[in-house]
Protein backbone atom coordinates (compact mmCIF):
# COMPACT_ATOMS: atom_id res chain seq x y z
CA UNK A 1 0.00 0.00 0.00
CA UNK A 2 1.62 3.32 -1.52
CA UNK A 3 0.03 6.72 0.74
CA UNK A 4 2.67 8.88 0.26
CA UNK A 5 2.31 9.47 -3.76
CA UNK A 6 6.26 8.53 -3.83
CA UNK A 7 7.61 5.58 -4.48
CA UNK A 8 11.01 6.39 -3.43
CA UNK A 9 9.60 7.86 -0.12
CA UNK A 10 7.63 4.86 0.54
CA UNK A 11 11.27 2.48 -0.06
CA UNK A 12 12.80 4.65 2.30
CA UNK A 13 10.14 4.81 4.80
CA UNK A 14 10.35 0.91 4.55
CA UNK A 15 13.81 0.43 4.85
CA UNK A 16 14.08 2.59 8.09
CA UNK A 17 11.67 0.74 9.70
CA UNK A 18 13.46 -2.75 9.25
CA UNK A 19 15.58 -1.08 12.32
CA UNK A 20 15.14 -1.90 15.79
CA UNK A 21 12.78 -0.07 17.80
CA UNK A 22 11.37 1.89 14.66
CA UNK A 23 7.86 1.46 13.66
CA UNK A 24 5.99 2.67 10.66
CA UNK A 25 4.82 5.92 11.75
CA UNK A 26 8.64 6.57 13.65
CA UNK A 27 10.53 5.91 9.77
CA UNK A 28 7.86 8.11 8.08
CA UNK A 29 9.08 10.97 10.35
CA UNK A 30 12.41 9.93 10.02
CA UNK A 31 11.83 10.15 6.07
CA UNK A 32 10.38 13.32 6.15
CA UNK A 33 12.87 14.94 8.20
CA UNK A 34 15.71 13.69 6.53
CA UNK A 35 13.52 14.79 3.04
CA UNK A 36 13.61 18.39 4.94
CA UNK A 37 17.10 17.86 6.20
CA UNK A 38 18.66 16.98 2.86
CA UNK A 39 21.86 18.96 2.74
CA UNK A 40 22.70 18.45 6.71
CA UNK A 41 21.53 15.97 8.55
CA UNK A 42 21.10 13.25 5.68
CA UNK A 43 25.02 13.90 4.15
CA UNK A 44 26.44 13.26 7.66
CA UNK A 45 24.18 9.96 8.27
CA UNK A 46 25.43 8.75 5.33
CA UNK A 47 29.44 9.40 6.02
CA UNK A 48 28.19 7.72 9.16
CA UNK A 49 26.58 4.40 7.45
CA UNK A 50 29.57 4.62 5.11
CA UNK A 51 31.96 4.17 8.37
CA UNK A 52 29.82 1.58 9.41
CA UNK A 53 30.42 -0.24 6.45
CA UNK A 54 33.59 0.17 5.44
CA UNK A 55 35.70 1.89 8.23
CA UNK A 56 35.01 -0.62 11.23
CA UNK A 57 36.72 -3.79 12.08
CA UNK A 58 37.83 -5.99 14.70
CA UNK A 59 41.11 -5.92 16.91
CA UNK A 60 42.83 -8.68 16.02
CA UNK A 61 44.91 -9.03 20.10
CA UNK A 62 41.03 -8.27 21.90
CA UNK A 63 38.42 -8.29 19.00
CA UNK A 64 36.81 -5.59 20.07
CA UNK A 65 35.60 -2.65 17.84
CA UNK A 66 38.91 -1.03 16.11
CA UNK A 67 39.78 1.24 12.97
CA UNK A 68 42.63 -0.10 12.16
CA UNK A 69 44.15 -3.21 13.23
CA UNK A 70 44.40 -2.58 16.96
CA UNK A 71 41.75 -1.47 19.02
CA UNK A 72 41.85 2.30 20.58
CA UNK A 73 42.41 0.60 24.13
CA UNK A 74 44.76 -2.09 23.10
CA UNK A 75 46.95 0.76 22.15
CA UNK A 76 46.38 3.25 25.01
CA UNK A 77 49.54 2.39 26.66
CA UNK A 78 48.45 4.32 29.89
CA UNK A 79 45.73 1.42 30.97
CA UNK A 80 47.03 -1.33 33.27
CA UNK A 81 48.30 -3.81 31.04
CA UNK A 82 48.55 -6.91 33.46
CA UNK A 83 44.57 -7.37 33.86
CA UNK A 84 42.47 -8.47 31.19
CA UNK A 85 38.59 -8.41 31.67
CA UNK A 86 37.24 -11.13 29.54
CA UNK A 87 33.48 -9.85 28.22
CA UNK A 88 31.17 -11.88 26.02
CA UNK A 89 30.65 -8.86 23.05
CA UNK A 90 31.48 -5.79 22.45
CA UNK A 91 28.68 -3.88 23.76
CA UNK A 92 29.92 -4.33 27.60
CA UNK A 93 33.24 -3.49 26.76
CA UNK A 94 31.17 -0.25 26.10
CA UNK A 95 28.79 -0.46 29.26
CA UNK A 96 32.05 -1.27 31.27
CA UNK A 97 34.43 1.94 29.75
CA UNK A 98 31.10 3.97 30.51
CA UNK A 99 31.57 3.56 34.05
CA UNK A 100 34.96 4.73 34.28
CA UNK A 101 35.57 2.28 36.88
CA UNK A 102 38.05 -0.18 34.88
CA UNK A 103 41.05 0.95 33.50
CA UNK A 104 42.75 -2.26 32.28
CA UNK A 105 42.45 -4.18 28.95
CA UNK A 106 39.96 -6.44 27.67
CA UNK A 107 39.13 -9.52 25.68
CA UNK A 108 35.72 -9.97 23.97
CA UNK A 109 35.25 -13.78 23.39
CA UNK A 110 32.14 -13.02 20.65
CA UNK A 111 29.52 -15.00 22.85
CA UNK A 112 29.23 -17.57 25.41
CA UNK A 113 29.23 -21.13 25.41
CA UNK A 114 25.42 -22.68 24.42
CA UNK A 115 25.13 -26.51 23.66
CA UNK A 116 21.16 -25.46 22.49
CA UNK A 117 22.61 -22.75 20.24
CA UNK A 118 25.68 -25.02 18.86
CA UNK A 119 28.35 -22.97 20.38
CA UNK A 120 31.25 -24.64 21.75
CA UNK A 121 34.85 -23.02 23.18
CA UNK A 122 35.98 -23.48 19.45
CA UNK A 123 33.31 -20.86 18.45
CA UNK A 124 34.53 -18.26 20.83
CA UNK A 125 37.82 -16.35 20.87
CA UNK A 126 39.37 -18.56 23.42
CA UNK A 127 42.48 -20.23 22.12
CA UNK A 128 43.76 -16.08 21.72
CA UNK A 129 43.14 -15.00 25.18
CA UNK A 130 45.24 -18.41 26.30
CA UNK A 131 47.68 -17.13 24.08
CA UNK A 132 47.96 -13.49 25.39
CA UNK A 133 48.18 -15.17 28.66
CA UNK A 134 51.19 -17.30 27.79
CA UNK A 135 53.24 -14.36 26.10
CA UNK A 136 53.54 -13.33 29.93
CA UNK A 137 52.77 -9.98 31.87
CA UNK A 138 49.29 -10.70 32.71
CA UNK A 139 48.24 -11.14 36.46
CA UNK A 140 44.43 -11.10 36.29
CA UNK A 141 42.13 -12.03 34.71
CA UNK A 142 37.96 -10.72 35.14
CA UNK A 143 35.27 -12.52 34.31
CA UNK A 144 32.69 -10.33 33.32
CA UNK A 145 30.29 -12.39 31.97
CA UNK A 146 26.40 -11.99 32.19
CA UNK A 147 25.22 -14.46 35.10
CA UNK A 148 22.62 -16.59 33.01
CA UNK A 149 23.16 -20.36 32.53
CA UNK A 150 25.03 -20.23 29.39
CA UNK A 151 27.63 -17.55 30.90
CA UNK A 152 27.91 -18.96 34.14
CA UNK A 153 28.98 -22.73 32.00
CA UNK A 154 31.57 -20.47 30.27
CA UNK A 155 32.74 -18.92 33.46
CA UNK A 156 33.05 -22.37 34.75
CA UNK A 157 34.92 -23.55 31.48
CA UNK A 158 37.47 -20.86 31.01
CA UNK A 159 37.81 -20.73 34.82
CA UNK A 160 38.94 -24.45 34.40
CA UNK A 161 41.14 -23.89 31.41
CA UNK A 162 43.02 -20.80 32.87
CA UNK A 163 44.37 -22.90 36.38
CA UNK A 164 47.11 -24.04 34.30
CA UNK A 165 48.33 -20.49 34.26
CA UNK A 166 49.88 -18.61 36.50
CA UNK A 167 47.16 -16.00 36.74
CA UNK A 168 44.46 -14.58 39.37
CA UNK A 169 41.09 -15.26 38.33
CA UNK A 170 38.61 -13.17 39.58
CA UNK A 171 34.71 -12.47 39.19
CA UNK A 172 32.22 -9.14 38.89
CA UNK A 173 30.51 -8.80 41.82
CA UNK A 174 26.79 -10.29 41.76
CA UNK A 175 23.75 -9.07 44.44
CA UNK A 176 20.91 -6.86 44.71
CA UNK A 177 21.34 -3.37 42.63
CA UNK A 178 21.99 -0.35 44.21
CA UNK A 179 18.90 1.23 44.70
CA UNK A 180 16.96 -1.67 44.12
CA UNK A 181 14.18 -2.85 46.29
CA UNK A 182 14.86 -5.53 48.46
CA UNK A 183 11.10 -7.11 47.84
CA UNK A 184 11.54 -7.01 43.94
CA UNK A 185 14.83 -8.45 44.33
CA UNK A 186 14.52 -12.23 42.44
CA UNK A 187 15.20 -14.84 45.07
CA UNK A 188 18.33 -16.45 43.38
CA UNK A 189 20.27 -13.02 43.38
CA UNK A 190 19.21 -12.36 47.24
CA UNK A 191 19.73 -15.36 48.13
CA UNK A 192 22.91 -15.59 46.77
CA UNK A 193 24.05 -12.02 47.83
CA UNK A 194 23.08 -13.07 51.78
CA UNK A 195 26.00 -16.06 51.05
CA UNK A 196 28.48 -14.09 49.66
CA UNK A 197 28.00 -11.16 52.08
CA UNK A 198 30.72 -8.74 52.56
CA UNK A 199 32.23 -7.28 55.82
CA UNK A 200 30.78 -3.94 56.58
CA UNK A 201 33.09 -1.20 57.11
CA UNK A 202 32.77 1.92 59.47
CA UNK A 203 34.58 4.58 59.09
CA UNK A 204 35.05 7.01 62.01
CA UNK A 205 33.57 10.09 59.88
CA UNK A 206 30.44 7.78 58.41
CA UNK B 1 34.12 11.28 24.85
CA UNK B 2 34.53 7.88 23.27
CA UNK B 3 33.34 4.90 24.67
CA UNK B 4 33.54 2.65 21.40
CA UNK B 5 36.91 1.97 20.48
CA UNK B 6 36.21 3.14 17.32
CA UNK B 7 35.82 6.44 15.95
CA UNK B 8 33.83 5.27 12.90
CA UNK B 9 31.23 3.73 15.04
CA UNK B 10 31.16 6.91 17.09
CA UNK B 11 30.40 9.07 14.53
CA UNK B 12 27.92 7.14 13.25
CA UNK B 13 26.18 6.91 16.51
CA UNK B 14 26.50 10.19 16.84
CA UNK B 15 24.49 11.23 13.36
CA UNK B 16 22.18 8.71 13.80
CA UNK B 17 21.63 9.75 17.20
CA UNK B 18 20.33 13.29 15.32
CA UNK B 19 17.21 11.84 13.70
CA UNK B 20 14.26 12.71 15.77
CA UNK B 21 13.13 10.10 18.49
CA UNK B 22 16.06 8.58 19.00
CA UNK B 23 18.57 8.97 21.99
CA UNK B 24 22.40 8.11 22.27
CA UNK B 25 20.96 4.49 23.40
CA UNK B 26 18.85 3.80 20.14
CA UNK B 27 21.94 5.12 18.16
CA UNK B 28 24.22 2.90 19.24
CA UNK B 29 21.50 0.01 19.15
CA UNK B 30 20.79 0.47 15.00
CA UNK B 31 24.12 1.25 15.10
CA UNK B 32 25.23 -1.94 16.11
CA UNK B 33 22.46 -3.86 14.23
CA UNK B 34 23.86 -2.35 10.97
CA UNK B 35 27.14 -3.17 11.56
CA UNK B 36 25.93 -6.88 12.17
CA UNK B 37 23.69 -6.28 9.59
CA UNK B 38 26.02 -5.21 7.23
CA UNK B 39 25.40 -6.67 3.68
CA UNK B 40 21.49 -7.24 4.51
CA UNK B 41 19.67 -4.36 6.05
CA UNK B 42 22.50 -1.58 5.51
CA UNK B 43 22.82 -2.09 1.68
CA UNK B 44 18.46 -1.20 1.72
CA UNK B 45 18.75 1.48 4.10
CA UNK B 46 21.36 3.32 2.16
CA UNK B 47 19.62 2.82 -0.98
CA UNK B 48 16.54 4.11 0.60
CA UNK B 49 17.93 7.18 1.83
CA UNK B 50 19.92 7.60 -1.75
CA UNK B 51 16.15 7.77 -3.16
CA UNK B 52 15.31 10.66 -0.34
CA UNK B 53 18.27 12.77 -1.76
CA UNK B 54 18.25 12.25 -5.47
CA UNK B 55 14.68 10.82 -6.04
CA UNK B 56 12.16 12.72 -4.61
CA UNK B 57 10.59 16.05 -5.89
CA UNK B 58 7.86 18.07 -5.36
CA UNK B 59 4.82 17.63 -8.00
CA UNK B 60 4.38 20.82 -10.27
CA UNK B 61 0.63 20.75 -10.16
CA UNK B 62 -0.21 19.99 -6.35
CA UNK B 63 3.20 20.32 -4.51
CA UNK B 64 2.67 17.20 -3.51
CA UNK B 65 5.59 14.67 -2.95
CA UNK B 66 6.62 12.62 -6.50
CA UNK B 67 8.99 10.81 -8.08
CA UNK B 68 8.69 12.28 -11.39
CA UNK B 69 7.09 15.77 -12.23
CA UNK B 70 3.39 14.98 -11.38
CA UNK B 71 2.44 12.93 -8.10
CA UNK B 72 0.87 9.65 -8.20
CA UNK B 73 -2.49 11.26 -7.27
CA UNK B 74 -2.19 13.64 -10.01
CA UNK B 75 -1.63 11.20 -12.95
CA UNK B 76 -4.28 8.79 -11.09
CA UNK B 77 -7.25 9.41 -13.88
CA UNK B 78 -9.64 7.12 -11.69
CA UNK B 79 -9.96 9.57 -9.23
CA UNK B 80 -12.25 12.71 -8.94
CA UNK B 81 -10.90 15.44 -11.14
CA UNK B 82 -13.58 18.28 -10.18
CA UNK B 83 -12.67 18.05 -6.40
CA UNK B 84 -9.12 19.60 -4.81
CA UNK B 85 -8.50 18.81 -0.96
CA UNK B 86 -6.49 22.17 0.36
CA UNK B 87 -3.79 20.71 3.01
CA UNK B 88 -1.15 22.73 4.65
CA UNK B 89 1.77 19.76 4.23
CA UNK B 90 2.40 16.37 2.57
CA UNK B 91 2.10 14.72 5.52
CA UNK B 92 -2.15 15.62 6.14
CA UNK B 93 -2.29 14.04 2.09
CA UNK B 94 -0.84 10.85 3.58
CA UNK B 95 -2.88 10.67 6.38
CA UNK B 96 -6.02 11.39 4.77
CA UNK B 97 -5.16 8.81 1.84
CA UNK B 98 -4.49 6.37 4.58
CA UNK B 99 -8.26 6.94 5.80
CA UNK B 100 -9.38 5.80 2.27
CA UNK B 101 -12.29 7.70 2.77
CA UNK B 102 -11.09 10.57 -0.21
CA UNK B 103 -10.92 9.69 -3.63
CA UNK B 104 -10.67 13.67 -5.40
CA UNK B 105 -7.23 15.84 -5.73
CA UNK B 106 -4.86 17.90 -3.78
CA UNK B 107 -3.44 20.73 -3.28
CA UNK B 108 -0.44 21.03 -0.71
CA UNK B 109 -0.19 25.23 0.43
CA UNK B 110 3.49 24.14 2.41
CA UNK B 111 1.81 25.93 5.21
CA UNK B 112 -0.06 27.97 6.61
CA UNK B 113 -0.60 32.23 7.00
CA UNK B 114 1.55 33.21 10.69
CA UNK B 115 2.34 36.48 11.06
CA UNK B 116 4.86 35.74 14.01
CA UNK B 117 6.84 33.71 11.88
CA UNK B 118 6.39 35.59 8.83
CA UNK B 119 4.76 33.59 6.66
CA UNK B 120 2.42 35.47 4.29
CA UNK B 121 -0.04 34.50 1.32
CA UNK B 122 2.86 34.97 -1.36
CA UNK B 123 5.06 32.27 1.05
CA UNK B 124 2.46 29.67 0.14
CA UNK B 125 1.15 27.99 -2.66
CA UNK B 126 -1.75 30.14 -3.57
CA UNK B 127 -1.46 31.42 -6.89
CA UNK B 128 -1.06 28.03 -8.19
CA UNK B 129 -4.32 26.78 -6.61
CA UNK B 130 -6.47 29.96 -7.99
CA UNK B 131 -4.57 29.21 -11.74
CA UNK B 132 -5.94 25.70 -11.13
CA UNK B 133 -9.42 26.81 -10.76
CA UNK B 134 -8.94 29.15 -13.17
CA UNK B 135 -8.00 26.51 -15.90
CA UNK B 136 -11.97 25.26 -14.81
CA UNK B 137 -13.43 21.79 -13.91
CA UNK B 138 -12.94 22.37 -10.22
CA UNK B 139 -16.66 21.99 -8.65
CA UNK B 140 -15.01 21.95 -4.79
CA UNK B 141 -12.94 22.98 -2.49
CA UNK B 142 -12.32 20.99 0.79
CA UNK B 143 -10.23 23.14 3.67
CA UNK B 144 -8.71 20.09 5.55
CA UNK B 145 -6.15 22.85 7.21
CA UNK B 146 -5.81 22.63 11.02
CA UNK B 147 -8.11 24.21 13.37
CA UNK B 148 -5.12 26.52 14.94
CA UNK B 149 -4.97 29.92 15.19
CA UNK B 150 -2.80 30.25 12.12
CA UNK B 151 -4.55 27.47 10.52
CA UNK B 152 -8.21 29.54 10.45
CA UNK B 153 -6.73 32.63 9.71
CA UNK B 154 -5.14 30.91 6.33
CA UNK B 155 -9.09 29.40 5.74
CA UNK B 156 -10.73 32.48 6.27
CA UNK B 157 -8.32 34.40 3.65
CA UNK B 158 -8.64 31.43 1.13
CA UNK B 159 -12.15 31.66 1.30
CA UNK B 160 -12.53 35.20 1.18
CA UNK B 161 -10.20 35.05 -2.01
CA UNK B 162 -12.19 31.85 -3.37
CA UNK B 163 -15.41 33.86 -3.73
CA UNK B 164 -14.68 35.52 -6.46
CA UNK B 165 -14.80 31.67 -8.35
CA UNK B 166 -17.54 29.62 -9.24
CA UNK B 167 -16.48 26.48 -6.66
CA UNK B 168 -18.30 25.33 -3.62
CA UNK B 169 -15.95 25.69 -0.49
CA UNK B 170 -16.08 23.25 1.92
CA UNK B 171 -14.27 22.79 5.37
CA UNK B 172 -14.09 19.15 6.96
CA UNK B 173 -15.95 18.78 10.06
CA UNK B 174 -14.91 19.60 13.58
CA UNK B 175 -15.90 18.24 16.91
CA UNK B 176 -15.62 15.22 19.41
CA UNK B 177 -13.39 12.65 18.73
CA UNK B 178 -15.19 9.20 17.84
CA UNK B 179 -14.24 7.15 20.66
CA UNK B 180 -13.37 10.54 23.07
CA UNK B 181 -15.03 10.68 25.94
CA UNK B 182 -16.75 13.77 26.19
CA UNK B 183 -15.88 15.30 30.11
CA UNK B 184 -11.87 15.42 28.45
CA UNK B 185 -12.83 17.08 25.19
CA UNK B 186 -11.71 21.05 25.25
CA UNK B 187 -14.50 23.53 26.13
CA UNK B 188 -13.75 25.06 22.70
CA UNK B 189 -14.19 22.01 20.78
CA UNK B 190 -17.40 20.54 22.68
CA UNK B 191 -18.87 24.25 22.68
CA UNK B 192 -18.41 24.38 18.81
CA UNK B 193 -19.56 20.70 18.35
CA UNK B 194 -22.98 21.75 19.97
CA UNK B 195 -23.31 24.82 17.82
CA UNK B 196 -22.52 23.06 14.96
CA UNK B 197 -24.70 19.78 15.58
CA UNK B 198 -26.50 18.27 12.78
CA UNK B 199 -29.54 16.37 12.59
CA UNK B 200 -29.61 12.72 13.78
CA UNK B 201 -31.31 10.58 11.33
CA UNK B 202 -32.91 7.47 12.65
CA UNK B 203 -33.16 4.58 9.78
CA UNK B 204 -36.14 1.75 10.30
CA UNK B 205 -32.93 -0.90 10.21
CA UNK B 206 -31.30 0.95 13.40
Amino acid sequence: MSNSSSHHLEYAIRTIGQLPGIGRKSALRIALFLLKNKSTVLPDLLEGLHGIRDGIRHCTKCHNLADGEICAICTDHTRQQNTICVVESERDVMAIEETGQYHGMYHVLGGVISPIEGIGPKDLHIDSLTERISTGGVDEIIMAISPTIEGESTIFYLSRLLKSWPVNVSIIARGVSFGGELEYADGLTLGRSIVARTQLVVTENA
